[in-house]
């Protein structure tokens, strides 16, 4: 089982790239990947997957329609499916998201930014 | 949103109990619970569920039939479905549990340990 067994900052020393989620555990369908987060994202919702930002280093916010709100090490906050959201940190920030498999980093907008998720 | 937003220490600073999970939140079939381990909890596995444990504070322990791993603040391991296991603790941990709605945190030992996770 100890292959089982995930280090965050093992992990997070393997990349350096932003917006760019690495996968590093799954459970059932679930999957759990880290990213790095600096500057603005786009504007975007999942139709039909809700969305799990836990903080793990650092400071980020996540503006939604009706206003912003921040995020720091130790917090979480579950995004339901179809609300618009643009998360954005103004340094780097450290994030464990938790998510079905299959969902696309950019949800509905697509773009440049769209990555496909890989394990590490 | 802002009410979706959960933090941690504020949770833990709710209840003193240990091996008594607290659900903070949900995303869509799946729960995050927090919980306090110290001490030895019993043999038991998860007929239907993987469940994930994520170390937010201290040390812990997982035994295996076939050994024992040890998990620290800023790692996480998913046990798969129907693997006996039992968690320990030498000195107080809290732990962040991603596991399916209705999981029974005792699996098929049951027995005076077993406990209904109450929102907090």
């Amino acid at each position: 089982m100890e292959r089982n067994r995930v280090n965050f900052k093992e992990k997070f020393s393997l990349f350096k790239d932003r917006w760019s989620p690495r996968i590093i555990a799954e459970m059932d369908d679930i999957q759990f990947k880290l990213v790095r987060l600096q500057g603005d994202f786009v504007w975007h919702d999942h139709a039909d997957e809700d969305e799990t930002f836990i903080v793990l280093e650092g400071e980020m916010f996540i503006d939604f329609l009706d206003g912003r709100v921040d995020l720091s090490a130790g917090e979480m906050m579950v995004i339901p499916k179809g609300v618009k959201h643009k998360p954005g940190a103004e340094n780097e920030c450290g994030v464990l998201l938790v998510e079905p498999r299959g969902v696309v980093n950019t949800g509905d907008a697509g773009g440049e930014l769209t990555k496909d998720a890989v394990w590490i």
